[in-house]
């Protein structure tokens, strides 16, 4: 079993922002030489997500929206009373969830025809990390 | 290192419905010959998602009401102007997730009493995919 | 290629109630010997979910409170038809997932700082199980 890792780091310029994240991921699965295996993409920070979706601006904005209303920022939250303002961002990462598991076949991403990987950022101005894990043969 | 990989075909006459898939995925693992290892189940389109709950009607209707409730169909979503009438149908995928990862020991799906693996349709009526590989030994 | 398989028990006093796991999991990786792979930790029951967040006792009362007005308690949701009361926890499942999959590097879970591993329990008060799950080299 081979197994390659690689890690990202984004800082973004907004609070809130999703980055297409497909070519790094093709890239390290060329890196990595697996021919046959899984691919993990996970935010390694707790207020963060990876999702797959459409590289269409107005989806992100539409489920920037709609996060905005199930946990919207700065409410009364419990965390907030820690010193932090991020209570928010955590809650996100709650509905959305914190990784991608995503299948290589014949040395590729085994995608559908509309699939990209976006890392969703929730509290950002800062410099965080996903990582990305290859195993297989 | 062994893998096997099969794609599972629907074409739902609802545009939302979700699909019992245990027995295919079960099927597939005795075709794979692991006995110890993961199974992807991934949706391949990015208006539906892989849920693990319980065969029971009333439960898949309660999910779909919540979902249309948090996500309703035909919203002024940005999406929307694209042409496309499925911003909602991402945004469910958004909460409901793209895939589930099953562990696969002594040959089988190593699930609780009740666990189930259905397909979750989102804007059906046209032929979508699911993916399913099976890695291990 | 290595595999090990664990299972946790859980009953929890609360119905709701979130259980920091992750001593638990090293323990389980330490057990396995594996090095390079990726850890499974699911929940077997349907009314239960695995998170990863934070060691902040309020910021699992915030998801709880979320979760508590996306999916309350006790409304007329058809799943309680069937004589069950826990139809809630069947949606709370739903948003929140399954499952965790978590890289292991060198030996480790590959965690950011503030990275931990959470038993979601929303319909406690019985014995319910996680099944952790290492495969890798």
């Amino acid at each position: 079993m081979k197994s390659h890792t690689e890690y990202l780091w984004f800082s973004t310029r907004e609070r809130v922002e999703f980055i297409n994240i497909t070519d790094e991921c093709e890239r390290v699965l060329r890196e990595s030489g697996v021919r046959e295996g899984l691919m993990l993409v996970s935010a390694m920070h707790i207020t963060a997500s990876i999702w797959i979706n459409d590289n269409e601006p107005g989806i992100w904005k539409d489920a920037q929206e709609l996060l905005a209303n199930l946990a919207p920022y700065n409410r009364p939250y419990r965390h907030n009373l820690t010193g932090e303002d991020n209570a928010d961002a955590h809650l996100k990462n709650l509905l959305v969830g914190h990784e991608a598991v995503i299948p290589i076949t014949n040395g590729k991403l085994d995608f559908g025809p509309w699939q990209q990987v976006f890392y969703c950022e929730f509290d950002g101005r800062r410099r965080k990390r996903v990582i990305v894990k290859v195993i297989g043969e």
